[in-house]
């Protein structure tokens, strides 16, 4: 089942995507949602990020680029970061590069949804505490990082979370490629067994720190490929099953000049 | 006027605390709220943590011991981290060590709590869009840092944020002291002009960054002092004008037995 957020005529609302056509819908959809009877051609609405997060967290350099460079032993404590809600953005929204004439990176990535509040659960688990998932791009300005390690400037300026453009319940996370196209040409396409830290393993350790609420959204991670972009570039993160979700690069004056 | 969330057998309420008394109150306290007319002492209530925060941002090493330790440059991009809503704790709550037989630091913080969504504000304007002050502690696990720098895990623990016992409206946050006692003795006490990265810098520039919203809470960082403590030990925040934030530290393992 695939859930769409989206906006007609300055309004929200929520639906159920199927074969081009909106059913709208009310309610909480990790616990009690109904149709309203409402129908939208996908057509004639505009998609916003399926999902406005309780919380954001990504996991660093996940990906090997064969499943031979995967190492013996797992790390004892991930790189894990918070990303800030505000950064959120849908399909088709502008990212803003922070600076005059930088570039940032995108990132394409499985972004999990967490349904059901997780504490201490078991790998084998874990997806029964999966909502969906959608696409994310982790966008990122390394030039803001601390040089004492911290990422959490560089990752958390407005626009800086593309997500969409739908969330998918039925999807196996473990059977999906993870792929990026920038203006066009492949630069990501990586399947999820090229991940380092798995996405039972990881969400598992997670919850052994902290409760995961539903709404929360992880990142796990980007396969190799991710590149310095300027802008007017357009990135399609992209993963079979879940769509396309394609964002343009602005520089922020040009951004503040068009609004 | 202070500000807190309280609970009476089992049911949750916010009020408004004076002398003693609550005034029950309902609505949002950012934007629309009003008095329903209940009362309650303040003694036969269980207060909880003040807010919900809607994120939690966090500065590191913030403090110098004497004002001639300020340096004469800012740090251009200061070390900012997120901790999960996850870890939120309220007044008399116990802190639970995560690991067995471990020590964690205690980090006794002013907490400001943001009013109005703020974007690219600046420091002169950054009062305008606090909604008030809370006492903070940042507890915090080093042992869980990442070798490359990343604080994220160290930081995220549940019961890892206790926060209260007040939201206070009226403070001047310039012109107050932090202050940390670990069972009964004096370990931080520091006023705000040791701050490296002052109130109002600190907030204009994540307004810089990212959109700030209503519920966001900033631990402005702690004055130097902060310790490792074991299970058993009883650590006091104190921020005059606010109140004191108690909590006991206890070990993962005697807690779930006594749970």
């Amino acid at each position: 089942m695939k859930f769409v957020r989206f906006s007609k005529e300055d309004k929200e609302y929520q639906g159920v995507l199927k074969q081009g056509v909106i059913k709208e819908i009310q309610g909480d959809i990790f616990s009690n949602w109904e149709y309203t009877g409402e129908v939208f051609g996908a057509d004639e609405v505009k998609l916003l990020a399926p999902i406005e997060p309780n919380q954001i967290i990504g996991i660093g350099a996940n990906f090997v680029s064969k499943v031979d460079e995967l190492p013996s032993t797992l790390p004892e404590i991930p790189v894990f970061f918070f990303k800030p809600t505000s950064s959120v953005i849908g399909p088709e929204e502008e990212i803003v590069i922070p600076g005059e004439n930088e570039e940032v990176k995108f990132e394409s990535e499985l972004a999990v949804i967490i349904g059901k509040e997780a504490r201490n659960i078991k790998e084998s688990e874990v997806l029964d505490y999966v909502f969906g998932y959608t696409v994310g791009n982790d966008v990122t300005a390394p030039q803001y990082f601390h040089e004492a390690g911290h990422w959490t400037i560089g990752k958390a300026f407005d626009t800086f979370t593309p997500l969409g453009p739908v969330i998918e319940t039925e999807l196996d996370p473990n059977t999906v490629r993870v792929e990026a196209r920038l203006d066009g040409m492949e630069k990501q396409n990586s399947g999820t067994e090229l991940m380092i830290v798995p996405i039972a393993k990881m969400i598992s350790y997670l919850s052994s720190v902290m409760t995961l609420k539903p709404g929360d959204v992880i990142l796990t991670g980007s396969p190799v490929g991710a590149e310095f972009v300027k802008a007017g570039s357009t990135i399609e993160c992209k993963i079979k099953g879940i769509g396309t979700l394609q964002n343009t690069f602005v520089n922020a004056k040009d951004r503040v000049a068009s609004s």
